[in-house]
């Protein structure tokens, strides 16, 4: 079997222990003579591990009693679209947005359909290479919430702290960066998120909502877009997504294990930090983000000759360094380096880029 | 290992030969050194995976050029509320229903945010143990659509011909039995199904729609649920379910192996009329739905003596025999057996029918 690292921003690399696990219990799943992804979601089995998952998860956030935690499907898409459809009502339809990548600005184009929207911060002359400082943005008097994403998968920057909104309700689409800190999620009335990056397998999406905040949408709602739908029916309203579900619950098992989410801060913080100051100080490679806002997940970088793009990418990939190109729409390379990405993966990229600028600088 | 047949009624038996080709590949899909579950829906490979599925199904069902397939998330039940949403509009937002059964039901609960419903046909008051004789329903001048669901998974009631409905789209809920007999895909506007019961894991939705019927939903309709989002994106508008994505398709592959649908359809057909005879010749076991619309499908029965029940599914589980437990709203028992139950599956679950009821008779 080939090694290699794979720097996918999503789908993403998986811990090398849960992948194994899934292979070795795929045809009998703890005994039972059959697969997980054969078993019904209303088996006592499949509804225990299920449980256990959402009890992890808890654990590993330290998510307060008054949240829910729902496993839906959807994606990260199907929420921009839920939390407004949950959130605004006759009396109350205005939200206040952060846009500071291509991720928020689909949350805006999808929130405009539901109501009034203010996009209260824009980095968009910036080309979405820095942020708000923290404080600089006022809450609209009418917003029914703020939403912003705390980490933009696709430019590179994350907030390092949480948007202070008072009494307004925060939304997050933490999609590229949930597990991959501690957080204070009683500073957060919704925190929703894909799974493919730092959770498990596509197809499944987590949602962390705040008590009050569930039961407001109105008559003419989707039923399966109703977070009150879903918190009734324990997220098996109708039959949810048993496999992933089931690997999202192996990779919170993995995360315990490494010590929880303070280790992991520690890692990525330091995995980030290597691959960052490798990029600076060279001449041959270029990151554009404002240090104090580069995101811990993805890191986007340029050859300052673009027309070595491709040998890079071929000479990458045959040492193991895979799905390094960077989002069509910026261009150049990025690597992501979630929670599975081991720091030898990180460590053996700064040793091709290394290798690669001594060869073609 | 244990030995097992598994009668769920969804998420479901899958083949044998298909669950053990995902092991086997699980740690390194084909050579790429990771898991499918890990590899980016925009990579090479992964497309070029996608695309034979499409072209498997296509070829199976014998589906007209002017058909898209689209594989999403949400279930039946996120199609309970895009179908009004994509037909209806400002001057039409009128559809005849057929209430046949619990999945009907709930579908015609959800068509009701969006418009005004005409139940055409009900079997209510039979208990749903029946179905409207073929030709004996009118479609309503106004309608955009006729909704049925051809299987009931619940009742076990099957629709063994296709309702004529002219001019009008006729829009199926096919979940439970697409696969299991060839149909003429082009008498149908649009097909929906979740992957649960005879398509793959649980969490992928397919949808398959005549091309006039796409682009015609409001503004106001959510993205993800907009057929002309996903049809214009090949399904990868945002993250598709990729690893549900790849067991379908070796589930179609698996399927065109055996010889294909009229293949499935004469075992299917000979696996429901033995375990109904078997039903049918004893006073001990009953089902209470009229022969001509019983489901090759899904099979309720019931013990005439149900105090019988619970040692009933202990021994049959001791045998092996597992998830027959009926639905909670029916009681009694239910054998799915799907596509990839074999024959031996259903001999084996008649042969402790009778041994059971010759020890408890």
């Amino acid at each position: 079997m080939k090694s290699i690292y794979n720097f996918s921003a999503g789908p993403a690399i998986l811990p090398a222990a849960v992948i194994q696990q899934a292979q070795e219990e795929m045809r009998d799943w703890r005994g039972a003579g059959m697969s997980v992804m054969e078993m019904s979601h209303r088996s006592k089995a499949f509804i225990a591990m299920a449980q256990q998952a959402e009890a992890d998860i808890r654990d590993l956030m330290a998510i307060p009693d008054h949240y829910r935690v729902l496993f839906l499907q959807g994606g990260a898409s199907t929420q921009f679209a839920a939390v407004p459809l949950n959130l605004f009502n006759a009396t109350k339809n205005q939200a206040d947005y952060y846009l500071t990548g291509a991720w928020s600005k689909k949350a805006i184009a999808e929130a405009k359909r539901y109501g009034q929207i203010h996009v209260v911060a824009d980095t968009s002359a910036q080309k979405f290479t820095t942020l708000p400082a923290p404080g600089s943005v006022k809450v609209s008097p009418d917003a029914a919430y703020v939403h912003y994403t705390p980490n933009e998968t696709i430019q590179g920057v994350e907030f390092h702290t949480i948007p202070d909104t008072g009494d307004v309700p925060l939304v997050a689409d933490m999609s590229s960066n949930i597990l991959s800190r501690p957080i204070d999620v009683s500073q957060f009335g919704i925190i929703y998120a894909g799974a493919q990056k730092n959770i498990g397998p596509a197809g499944l999406t987590l949602v962390i909502i705040r008590d009050d905040l569930i039961g407001k949408a109105a008559e003419n709602v989707p039923a399966m877009l109703n977070y009150a739908t879903h918190v009734k029916a324990g997220s098996m309203y109708n039959t949810p997504p048993t496999y992933a579900w089931y690997i999202a619950g192996l990779v919170f098992q993995w995360l315990k294990a490494q010590g929880g989410l303070p280790k992991m801060a520690e890692i990525n913080q330091r995995k980030a930090a290597a691959l960052y100051a490798a990029i600076d100080q060279s001449d041959f490679y270029h990151n554009p983000v404002e240090p104090t806002y580069r995101s811990w997940m993805n890191v986007p970088f340029t050859l300052t000759d673009d027309t070595l793009d491709a040998p890079f990418l071929q000479q990458a990939s045959d040492h193991g360094l895979e799905t390094l190109k960077g989002h069509r729409s910026i261009g150049g390379m990025r690597a992501s380096i979630y929670n599975a990405m081991p720091e030898a993966g990180v460590q053996a990229l700064i040793e091709f880029m290394s290798e690669f600028e001594r060869t073609h600088g």
